[in-house]
């Protein structure tokens, strides 16, 4: 048996730790801040200042509408920065709109390609967007929604979190891609909190449709566009619901029938924000510059890590211990979640509190130090005892 | 009959304009540079470097994910900055997403509000993005798309811009309102070269629902977020069809249904860009302080010199005489379009190519000066007679 993890603990791991220097990267004005929550927006790279001053300056101020030669195809070159990420290829992703317009368009899109089914199957406890999403095109388009996944040979579409965003629970993306096509379904995998943390292979995997988030892990900013993956395979047949400029095959020429590129330009929509896309390209490139396998292994690292200190202070979580099956976060339960997530705040520890009973740690391998791990879940034990104590002397 | 304007004209009526000044608030790297493209991207604004460095290093390094406490509803605080600029009060304007996206919001929800009648109406001439927005509407949901607005008994929604962004031709948006109401009609306005430019006042109009872009007059920043306006007697009534967790009634509480909200903020969607909506702001807030009617008026004494010089000069354009139907662009017409856009360029003349014929030269008025117009299109007449002498010898 080993021994008790301390802070001394903590301190030999980030001394040993091969990705610590990425910390530097970013922008930290107060070190004493523990951040936990880099899996809700994720830190400022200096980098992103620093281009964004230049776009500012001389791409937008200075160079004007000629810009926009450059910046045409920024939604697809940032996508082919994402794709080793995620274990997809050049050509197959697109950074742009948000998670739930992307979402929206892949199902509407998959779903007419199985038009003698009428059910959309989703996680009743899956991120809210998500479901909202599933039930508005369910609602518009006479389609029913089932909650779960046992029964598949009657379901068109499947939208399924990769990572859940509660309990960080991962699902097999092979296994469950496959016996989804089995059944003849298809499946649009959501990647917000496994894109950057984890390694994910989408084609290994077989999956052929997938959208994700960029200011998680990936650092891209608050709100920075999302993505869109389709399988290469797959991109001459799927269509899309909204049909705008941007996915026009020669876009300038204007004419006067709507006629979608072939690509995966196909999926994007209108004019896209190059602030915003800036951003992201700027948090993908450190991500993609550390190497997505180095940072799936400090992440299961400072997971392991938190789940041993919850262990060694007593507190209860629902994340789980196999490391196989684990996300980039761990969630204690505690009824008080929400006063105990406040209390932290205040005492410079920022986790995530999420309902009814979750105060969710985020560890982000680029920026997260074990030493914060370790005084983040020492500091909640602390407040956890004081909430005892005063529940059991109240009571 | 007055005297033929001159350079020096130009001249006198910038030393004249009540706006001169606010060109000091943008960053003009060379003031060489004769920009009239400011109606496709519009110039950068001083303050939004500024801003934005402040929203990096501040808000987003500094506070983290707890600026979401204030981010949360800047859609609705950029889109309150907006409104008067448009005729539309508090709460009745959202900056989100795209125009594209947001057409396509709008139009799925008003036809929705018409659920007995099948056409869906568009000028064949309209911008591309809104004709393909609309075919792809009428393609997913069994309607049909006519073009052009003679017979609207049968019309469910009416899609059209008010400013052409070609001729930037003028269309009477109380009278088209009025018309349309009057048959059962519901209308969707594209404001995209109208706001920021000219003193359109929704509300006097009638005009129930709009959506438009910040990165023309308004200069927002290359593809800065759109905007959607709903007129709050329709707000509770009309749904929209991406159901997403930013217009749910208690984001939050991430519950089991989607229970949109009853205000503006229900054409929300995903998360939003803070980077792109800071840009939208600081640019919108230029144009709230320099006011729209002074601004209006700029446009107008702008375009009308273009058009005395175009007269002057002999070159042929498609844009309306009338000031009250006409835009803030000047579209010169000539066969060789393209080259003469891609010469004024190499002459540091910046105007904007539309097929098959339009050099298209936009005035800004927070930015364009007379003399830049008068530099502007006396570079135009020189290249022209140099490609007529070069036809006549050749031909």
């Amino acid at each position: 048996m080993t021994a008790q993890p301390t802070r001394d603990t903590a301190l030999d791991l980030d001394a040993a730790d091969p990705l610590a220097a990425w910390r530097d990267e970013f922008v930290i004005p107060d070190p004493s801040v523990v951040y936990l929550d880099g899996n809700s927006l994720g830190r400022t790279p200096r980098r992103t200042i620093a281009r964004l001053q230049q776009v500012l300056e001389h791409e937008w101020a200075g160079d004007l509408i000629r810009s926009w030669s450059h910046w045409i195809d920024k939604p697809q070159r940032v996508g082919d920065l994402l794709a080793p990420l995620i274990g997809a290829l050049a050509g197959e992703v697109v950074v742009h709109d948000s998670t739930t317009v992307n979402l929206f368009q892949l199902v509407h899109g998959a779903a007419a390609l199985r038009p003698d089914r009428a059910v959309l199957a989703i996680d009743e406890h899956d991120f809210p967007s998500d479901r909202y999403v599933v039930d508005g095109i369910a609602a518009a388009t006479a389609r029913s929604v089932r909650h779960g996944f046992d029964h598949l040979d009657d379901v068109a579409v499947i939208v399924r979190s990769v990572v859940d965003y509660r309990t960080a629970e991962v699902v097999d993306v092979a296994t469950e891609t496959a016996r989804a096509h089995a059944a003849g379904a298809l499946v649009v995998w959501d990647l917000s909190h496994a894109a950057g943390v984890l390694a994910i292979d989408l084609h290994a995997a077989g999956a052929q449709l997938a959208v994700g988030c960029t200011y998680k892990f990936l650092n891209g900013g608050p709100g920075s566009p999302a993505f869109t993956y389709v399988a290469s395979d797959v991109q001459a047949t799927i269509g899309q619901p909204i049909w705008g400029w941007f996915s026009q095959r020669d876009q300038f020429a204007m004419g006067p029938v709507y006629e979608p590129r072939d690509d995966i330009a196909r999926m994007l929509i209108g004019t896209p924000s190059i602030l915003a896309l800036t951003g992201a390209e700027c948090g993908i490139s450190l991500s993609a510059e550390a190497g997505i396998h180095a940072i799936a292994a400090k992440s299961t690292a400072l997971t392991g890590f938190a789940i041993e200190l919850c262990d060694r202070f007593g507190l209860a979580f629902c994340t789980p211990r196999d490391p196989a099956r684990r996300g980039g976060h761990v969630s204690v339960v505690h009824p008080d979640a929400r006063t105990l997530a406040a209390a932290l705040v205040e005492r410079n520890v920022i986790p995530d509190f999420r309902e009814p009973d979750v105060v969710r740690l985020g560890m982000s391998p680029l920026t997260t130090r074990f030493v914060d791990v370790y005084d983040g879940i020492a500091t909640l034990a602390e407040l956890i005892e004081v909430v005892e104590v005063v529940a059991a002397t109240s009571g």
